[in-house]
């Protein structure tokens, strides 16, 4: 399914590593204030000088975390900087720079390496921050991303996991489990691709879900939204492996519990029908199904005035002494105990 | 040659990624005055309040960087960690920091993880260098290493590759050439083995130039000393693709050429001898060998004094006008231009 135009093929053994990077950082632009010198010398250079720095990375591997046969590569690189900002937007942040490392087989064509670069930049622009190094390698094993991203806070607004206070009410941004659902379509209809390769994929209708896994947005709008309104959460974590696993590291980090009310998870009226028909519980998408990118926090209840009005923040529940531990209600009114099955990808 | 107790070996599988994480942390301990919060959160919390905040990364690939049959996991992970902080210290700059991500096969099993962990923080440990994060995978494409170095300077002092000024003179520390000789013998030892692997790796008497290739030392303590003597170079950069090519970097940054004297190149007697062994040029090793991770600067001609009594630092050469090109003056006295035949890793 992943299409791309044969017919510009430029052979990255002829270019060289230095020839790659300086044709793909020639559309590189330093717009950050806080950038002295970014690429080009043996290590960039930040000024954060009333500031905290705040430093996050992640490992994007071909086969475990993307499957190029229905990722498009713009969409990637795309999604490698999304998902490293939203860590630091997680800390109520505000990102400024990001490295950005390729590994890529020569087989390659410049062309290929050119839209992932370019979705980064796409990524960068949006969210105003600066390419300030990397790392270009040839692979032997497919493709490797690695993305470092920097950023910078005041010390007293920086908001930890570990800060969460009992009576807190839980919240999260926008809506749950629809880049789970997402991931499901894209790989059904890869396997009747494989099957039958006449059979073009059928995403009609879907688009919701299908960017959501596709092309995440980091919720930077929500920490702006926060400062706006006057909220320094007590807590705050992004929504990365699924809500149940980020809601155990909170209550964890801060030795506290919680309740969480099943009926108050916003879930996608897309997500719910898509869900239902791969016969998978919704509920369980947004606890376990991860890649959302948004963000769990915990305010005081004296805030709730603050929030009220907001159709991005929804209530989700309250944090509780330790010893209660971490439930979920459910839509009938059971009591759950929180797990988080999370994802294993060491598990065969 | 990669010998490995399979006495103990431990699933990942049956740990998952927060679990190897958590293990892999234990023994990680926080040292660095700068560093307010590390692992455990969604990014560090870093403090360079009066300074400047200085960021490299680097990546290393299986098959392309390093070759798992005769590479120890745990030279590996001192490896990685000293390749990013020569980075740093090429601009003349404190480390202070790294993260540390790992991408390997589910048939590692924890112990061998470990030792590239273990290795990591030896370095670390040694070089006064906090460990602050990094990200845990599964990877379907062998083993895969991205550390980002993290700094500090004051403005003032952060040499860049960009300020050679004519006249300058040029010096290097160490001597060059005996990593890329070492990884020579590593390389026909294990092609003997395979060939014959009841025939064990002759390197009897070959330490120094094995080390230098697999167990490479940034080189701080030639910016302690530059600093002590008082000279800030004008110039620099680490010696990691080569010489011939660090120079051209430089040359080109600054806008200026330069001679160098082949005879001043500084080499190692046992590099001198193997490389001789091997059929190759001694000074090609130390013009393209690349590996040597030591430190090529400029200093104004009236700096001079400060470093004549000094043992490991070398001036081979001096800076001149850009018209002038980057020129190396042979053993008999011959001029030839200096190219940086480098290296391209996606060349097959």
């Amino acid at each position: 399914m992943l299409e791309f135009d044969n017919t510009e093929r430029t052979n990255l053994g002829e270019l060289g590593e230095f020839g790659l990077i300086s044709y793909l950082t020639k559309a590189v632009e330093i717009n950050e204030p806080s950038t002295l010198k970014g690429i080009g010398d043996d290590a960039a250079v930040l000024d954060f000088s009333n500031k905290k720095t705040l430093i996050s990375t992640d490992l994007l591997l071909e086969g475990i975390h993307f499957d190029l046969r229905y990722v498009p590569l713009k969409h990637l690189g795309y999604k490698a900087v999304q998902v490293n900002l939203s860590d630091i937007y997680a800390m109520n942040g505000t990102a400024s720079q990001i490295t950005f490392s390729i590994g890529l087989s020569s087989k390659f064509p410049l062309e290929a390496v050119e839209e992932i670069y370019q979705g980064a930049l796409i990524a960068c622009k949006k969210y105003n921050v600066d390419l300030i190094g990397g790392d270009t390698s040839a692979s032997v094993q497919g493709l490797v991303i690695s993305v470092t991203s920097i950023g910078f806070a005041d010390e007293d607004q920086i908001a930890y996991r570990s800060g969460a206070q009992e009576g807190d009410l839980l919240c999260v941004s926008g809506d749950l489990g629809a880049a789970y659902v997402g991931l499901q379509l894209l790989e059904r209809e890869k396997n009747i691709f494989l099957e039958n390769p006449n059979i073009q994929p059928d995403l009609e209708g879907k688009d919701y879900i299908v960017e959501r896994q596709l092309k995440p947005e980091a919720r930077r709008d929500i920490v702006e939204l926060l400062a706006k309104i006057g909220i320094k959460p007590n807590a705050m974590i992004d929504v990365s492996d699924g809500l149940a696993s980020e809601i155990i590291h909170i209550c964890e980090a801060s030795d506290k519990g919680c309740k969480l009310y099943e009926d108050k998870i916003p879930l996608d009226s897309m997500t719910y029908e898509t869900a239902r028909e791969f016969g998978i519980d919704p509920t369980v998408c947004a606890l376990n199904g991860g890649e959302d990118y948004e963000l769990l926090f915990t305010i005081p209840q004296a805030d709730y005035d603050k929030i009220k009005g907001s159709m991005d923040i929804t209530v989700i529940g309250h944090i509780t002494q330790a010893s209660e531990g971490c439930q979920m209600i459910s839509k009938s009114g059971k009591v759950y105990p929180i797990t988080a099955q999370g994802w294993n990808a060491f598990k065969d």
